[in-house]
């Protein structure tokens, strides 16, 4: 089983990625980001995205209500349905959904945001979380009748909500529980970088005891997806590949061994 | 088996509707549309449905790859997912699915419209259809399975591509495959008026063997609707309900028979 992470960039090739899935003889299920698109359409309708900063300097997208729907515009309806169209263009028979469906990614919602505004110290509470678990029968059922499951957030809190949340960490849940062996992380970048200004700096391997360190040597963004590729290690994972999704074959191009190769 | 369609004017009460399914006893799948939704977002997106009218007088929304785009944000995305959000909330296991997942609904793209464009006939082809089949495998899994169906457009055409179509076809090709005997179609009004303009001609039932009469007294939208509806009887249902979806209780309401019941 691979699980198989298409970054929401700009720049990812998503025609490559499904052509090369096509040719997959392993059981896959994909997940899929559209940053960059949601940000594209919260500029156009007039509501661009906002940033909070914590008390303790981390940063994050302030999800509201309007954002929510702006995500499930971008991520669960245009970015979702078209790959979904572009797999059966590519015979794969699959399915989209969302973490609402089926309740399939349930989390919690994030308690609220300490953060000063105005010189006042106030908490912000946006409709955003984490994941705790997936509806192991409802995979399953899709899995063991040949769908092939192309997941988005948003996810459902526990109150059934709609919330946001890290994709990275859907991708744990995930990985726990179907057990995945490989996870592949197709970004906008040949994969995991020494000096992330210079793209010729490649780490080729990295094995999984490293993690740590490494997470000390990066910053923002980054050391929070080291963090996530440590998590799926701790439970069970056997190799992550961070690795470019802007060639003409992602998907082959990493399994060869072409990006940063985790085990 | 009930099949319940929702229409995508803005004044339907979505909640209410969420309610009483929620109390429901027999097993129902949901078709909803998004018509305002996708008007609104379009012209706030800077491109306006254009509406083509063929050399017959037929006129139609000329669905491009840009709307087609819309729509996937309006049906697949921001309503479906608030609808399937609104079931979990008041304990309807919903999953929400374009014809496009699994090939749910199968359809064949129109060949073009003979339209006058600058005093020239030209043919256009865009991307819309007739629905023809469903996956009936996959519609008993999830039914079978314990989950609601929240169905939208597009759906997909015999080369994979995702295209428009009418949501009544998509409830015709539904009640056939699930010999449905109940259509309830909630509407923004009191069900089919005697005078379109007054909503105190409420027509409260109609003898299915009426139908081709009554077909020939309207016009536009309407006639299409009782046209789709003559033909669900000819496919083995039993009873539609043409009724108000504005109202605080619209599915208690139409099955109290408070709309429009043609049996």
């Amino acid at each position: 089983m691979i699980i198989v992470k298409i970054g929401g960039g700009n720049g990812i090739n998503l025609a490559g990625i499904i052509k090369d899935l096509a040719e997959l003889k392993e059981k896959y299920v994909i997940v899929h980001g559209a940053n960059a698109l949601r940000d594209r359409l919260a500029e156009e309708l007039g509501q661009p995205k906002q940033v909070l900063t914590s008390t303790k300097g981390y940063t994050s997208v302030y999800s509201d209500d309007k954002l929510l729907d702006v995500m499930m515009m971008a991520y669960a309806g245009l970015r979702n349905k078209r790959i979904v169209e572009m797999c059966h263009q590519h015979g794969i028979n699959a399915i989209g959904l969302t973490g609402l469906d089926g309740k399939l990614i349930q989390g919690k919602r994030n308690k609220g945001i300490r953060v000063y505004q105005g010189g006042k110290l106030k908490i912000v509470r946006d409709f955003s979380g984490k994941p705790e678990a997936v509806s192991k029968p409802l995979l399953e059922l899709l899995l063991g009748n040949g769908y092939v499951p192309v997941l988005t957030v948003p996810i459902i809190d526990e109150e059934n909500a709609a919330i946001n949340t890290e994709n990275d960490d859907v991708v744990r849940v995930l990985q726990q529980s179907l057990q995945a062996n490989t996870v592949i992380n197709l970004i906008e970048a040949p994969g995991f970088l020494e000096n992330r200004d210079d793209e010729s700096s490649l780490i080729k391997t990295i094995s999984s005891s490293e993690l740590k360190d490494r997470e000390q040597q990066v910053e923002g963004r980054m050391k929070r997806k080291m963090l996530a590729v440590r998590k799926l290690f701790e439970q069970g994972a056997t190799r992550v590949i961070i690795s470019e999704g802007r060639s003409e074959h992602p998907v082959a191009d990493a399994l060869a061994g072409k990006g940063t190769v985790i085990a």
